[in-house]
């Protein structure tokens, strides 16, 4: 190969080996919690807020509710954790809650988690997006005020990343994710000593404000605790993202489900303090947080008006306890926001993940399935950022009519594989005899069961008080999703079932004898090759085919065929209409029909040139024909390829696209055997 | 085939027979004047008024030199056609004075010569259409006062006409064009018996109005000369498109040169007295035509005004003879816009024509010069369309703006044209002998110098008065469509000399074996049909080889393939990342440097669906793995098709296409040695 090429050439086999060690990399705890845990954690920077929103309904005093929902939702927490240790531990294969849906309580149910999981993917983009830009608003007034430009922009960022396939490195997430929990947990110490120790009071920016609404006088029976249930399921949207962990078993290091299961305590824990704290403390600075705020919150008695921005809790918490503008205050939004932006990311990641994990059972096109595919997995990502995109340009990127939408899905994964877990232990329980093992199981048993129930009363919650709210809607996209995937599933089975081999296992008519032909334009390399290769195969009878197009070319062509002393006979098929592909098409299928048990395999020269445009000058006929070749019968349809010069750049690039990364790479862990790759 | 398929395919057959009767179809000459001269006799349309139109400038007392220039013009009618009739003698083959130039002058004239044409043909639809609107606008106000919209619209009808591939047949022709002259005719018949024999005057709609310039008072010397030549170069106009019968020479009965030669005079003398008559007749209607109507034009001494539309000389005539809005005058309206409209249409036939031409000498792609090749039609005729269109958007439909960019192209054809057949002459007469044979060959070359050189010299007259009104476009385009074909030619120059093979005549490396893979990712029909096949072509070596994507499938496979007894060894390649393409490319790799001289042959069972959608479901990787392969030196693809049930429906779609027919095929007349397809 030429010089030129040697320099790229080692850059690039330099990549590809990089790009196979990358696989290699196992994660340690510290470094799997951020990868798993930011879309999870990061939601503490809303949930609480939703909390207090819609208790807003019934009026500030509504706000001594909250400790209550809280403790409801922590333990819920706990709770899901807890089930999903048991996941974990039981399927480490990282299929996560579609794998234990399907294998427990089949097929449906396994094609509903995915749908609700897919239809999440897309929400944990939107919600976070929008979330992460509400809390930079805070610190950088332009950004709110131009909230779903940003928005999208961001989506936009996103998505180029992932499509030009940035490597998701455990740094990448470490670093924002700690300054993270750091900055929180600081700010609930430094609250807590200001609040306890040195006792003066909170003083959030928006303490001195009012609530009004029409129920401000406050509710009472059904109606309370109707809203009182909402309230609870808004803030369930703080446990979006925790079977995250479940599908990235494989990414940890040994001993895998251990590893997997402290990781997903230590996440419950974190997620659970920083969820308490925060709640905690916008009681105490007296944040004010309103449905509609320009019309809801009074500022000395007026309305706050339409160019009112309402601040995330966690900002407002900020600016009260550092300060507003405060150096910790800023440090604290950018940290948020940056971990927002990050948990939107994970869905980049999850979702080709889980893609191909259909695609593997067939629910979507194959080649969804093979890891490098890049053209596939851009295609999953232009889908999952355009729709992001969509609702959050639908919903003005407002976070809490996003969250709607948001909670359905997760919790009917939750309870799908919950429930399908205790399937799972009473499968095994039938077998087990050994009282320790038969012990363990029942526990997990018990807590799976609590957990199915559990996140099953929360999951008729959900439907119930925000159904109108907009739940709906990801109802409704569950649907599609639900329904594109039996289709496909259906074609591929049909297809399939057409392919399917009678026993002794041969094609209806066993072929006895192959014709072959090379087609022939003008006599060059390309040509010869063939020939050359054509003779090699030894088929039982071989010629040469021309079509004349031009009566005076083929005299030529047929002198030089002479003088050269090819020895193949060159058979010339009148083209009349300058036609390429029929006179072909009849003279194969006047063959066929002379010898219906043979075959006729069609050698083409093809020229391989580098660009499309010099493409568009080359092969046309030849690709026309193949295409029609195609669907005569008992024929096969041979490309002798000849490189040109030019070639070579598209083989480069063609090279290059195959070193890229497909996002995911690191939850997914790295593959079983690929020892013998190297080997190779 | 099942009976379903029947029907269709009988109507199918049923179509092509006709289609190839369309190509033996001769034109008699009273078919072929209107299939071709609609163009030459429908700029009687415009030219005139063109003339006067220039005149104007100097005032309407300059219209008394109209005669002189319209002597000129015919004078200059007259030479062309008969230097034509010289080229049709010469050049019975239809390639115009695109191979005339080739031939005599070299590539680079005949290069030049094309792009002129081309160009033409844009300028051409342009034109006419706008001109053909405005003949209608002035029996429909209506057209006039949206003038664009309606111009673009005729274009985009005559595009959707010719892309569904709507054959040009004699009658489309024939009708308007006779009705056209017929009508024209009659309009001059009766002007002349009004005036002459009943003498009362004829009155023009604008016979009233002044015309105001700042020249009104008259020019002299130098401006005044420059002034005629202008108006003289205007009413060339009326020669555009007299080449046209030189490229339909094949379309003619037998003797094809004779009869086209004949025809030629016959439009000549046409034209000629219908240009001359409708020039008198403007004159004797006092006629007004100005520049700017809207300022120049004076209306009882007050400027006409913006929304004063300047009706075309033709009809201006035909309201003063007929009277205006009388069934005669709306009659001959009608007759010259569809005249218009068809001559635009003949465009659509010339340009693909060309195109095929040009692709033959490998100026543009291949696949134009097939003639059934929809697709490339199709591009060709979208490309004029679309540039047409501009020039009509640009130009706002005017076609007395639009006729200064055209002239150019016909004059550098004919000029060219021309000197080529006077050294075509001198060539013969080099060689000739015989007396009465010079003689014949010296009259014609004297015709042809005379036509050479008058043509030059309104050649340069039209580029000195007209450069700076909108010449510069045309000689822009001209310049944009010789430096393209170039490029192309030089691109098919390089390969060709890449693919030039050496004296011997093999392949640098002799290949000695070969080794044939068949790739297996399950047993199925397709992939059992592939190994037998493969079997059948005896090559050296025979494997299957299957990508473990995931083990158990691979297992289980391997299992099947031991029970079933395959007698074919099964390789299983490890792919870690789930990848097809590049286990395999290395394994493919790896083959080739154990064995250089070997061949390597992989065979891809393929399945043939019918929708774009179901292909998307299948044979990506296959896809993905052929283009890869194709870069990879001394190695076959061999796809070998198993047709799904549902690749019926494509079958039958891409024979329909192949029903298709070319525009342009019967000026293009049938193809010599067509008789032996049918015996086929």
């Amino acid at each position: 190969m030429s010089k030129l090429t040697d320099v790229p050439k080692r850059i690039l086999i330099g990549r590809a080996r990089r790009s196979e060690k990358l696989g290699e990399t196992l994660l340690p705890k510290r470094v799997a919690l951020p990868v798993f845990a930011s879309d999870p954690l990061s939601s503490v920077a809303y949930a609480p807020g939703e909390v207090l929103i819609v208790l807003s309904i019934a009026g500030a005093s509504a706000y001594h509710f909250s400790p209550w929902i809280a403790t409801a939702i922590i333990v819920l927490m706990f709770t899901v954790v807890a089930s999903y240790r048991q996941n974990v531990r039981a399927y480490p294969s990282g299929g996560g809650d579609y794998e234990v849906a399907t294998t427990n309580l089949g097929r449906r149910a396994g094609l509903t988690v995915a749908s609700a999981l897919l239809v999440d993917y897309v929400l944990t983009v939107a919600v976070s997006i929008s979330s992460g830009v509400e809390n930079l608003g805070s610190a950088v007034p332009f950004v709110v005020e131009n909230k779903t430009t940003v928005a999208v922009a961001v989506i936009l960022l996103l998505t180029v990343m992932n499509l030009r396939g940035v490597r998701e490195s455990g740094k990448l997430f470490a670093v924002p994710t700690y300054c993270f929990v750091v900055g929180v947990l600081a700010l609930i110490l430094w609250g807590v000593i200001r609040t306890v120790l040195l006792d003066d009071d909170l003083k959030a920016p928006t303490a001195d404000y009012e609530i009004h609404t029409e129920h401000t006088e406050g509710l009472a029976g059904f109606a309370l605790a109707f809203l009182l249930l909402r309230a609870f399921s808004s803030g369930c949207a703080a446990l979006t993202g925790v079977e995250a962990i479940s599908n990235g078993v494989p990414a940890f290091r040994k001993p895998k489900s251990k590893n997997a299961a402290t990781t997903l305590a230590l996440m419950g824990v974190i997620a659970v303090t920083m969820f308490g704290g925060i709640i905690a403390l916008a009681l105490a600075s007296d944040v004010k947080m309103a449905e509609r705020p320009s019309t809801e919150i009074l500022v000395n008695g007026e309305p706050a008006g339409s160019d009112y921005a309402q601040d995330p809790v966690i900002s407002q918490v900020g600016a009260a306890v550092f300060g507003d503008g405060s150096l910790p205050f800023v440090f604290l939004a950018a940290a948020t926001a940056l971990v927002l932006f990050l948990a939107a990311n994970t869905s980049y990641n999850g979702f080709p993940l889980l893609g191909s994990i259909l695609a593997q059972d067939r629910y979507l096109p194959r080649q969804l399935h093979t890891r490098g595919d890049r053209l596939a997995f851009s295609n999953g990502i232009v889908l999952l950022a355009g729709a992001a995109a969509i609702l959050v340009v639908v919903y003005e990127a407002d976070s809490t009519r996003l969250i709607q939408l948001y909670i359905v899905g997760v919790f009917v994964s939750f309870t799908l594989s919950q429930t399908g877990m205790v399937r799972h232990w009473n499968r095994l329980l039938r077998t087990e005899t050994r009282p320790p093992e038969r012990r363990r199981m029942l526990r997990s048993r018990a807590i799976n069961t609590f957990g199915a129930f559990f996140t099953g009363i929360v999951l008729i919650v959900v439907l119930i008080t925000k159904f109108s709210h907009g739940a709906w809607v990801s109802l409704v996209g569950m649907g599609l999703f639900y329904a594109l995937m039996t289709a496909i599933r259906r074609h591929y089975d049909l297809v399939a079932e057409e392919l399917e081999t009678d026993e002794e296992g041969e094609p209806p008519v066993r072929p006895s004898r192959v014709h072959s032909i090379v087609l022939v334009s003008k006599i060059h390399k390309p040509t010869l090759r063939a020939l050359a290769y054509a003779r090699l195969m030894r088929s039982d009878s071989l010629e040469a085919v021309t079509i004349s197009v031009d009566p005076s070319e083929t005299k030529e062509l047929r002198a030089e065929w002479d003088r050269r002393g090819i020895d193949v006979p060159l058979k010339i098929l009148e083209s009349p209409y300058r036609e390429v592909t029929r006179p072909v098409i009849d003279y194969v299928k006047r063959m066929r029909k002379e010898h219906p048990r043979d075959v006729v395999s069609v050698y083409i020269p093809e020229y391989v040139v580098g660009h499309w445009y010099e493409q568009l000058l080359h092969n046309q006929s030849a690709l026309r024909l193949k295409g029609r070749l195609l669907f005569t019968s008992g024929v096969m349809v041979t490309s002798v390829p000849w490189q040109l010069e030019s070639s070579e750049i598209a083989r480069r690039r063609a090279r290059r696209r195959a070193d890229w990364h497909a996002p995911g790479a690191v939850r997914r862990g790295p593959v079983p055997g690929q020892g013998k790759r190297d080997e190779q």
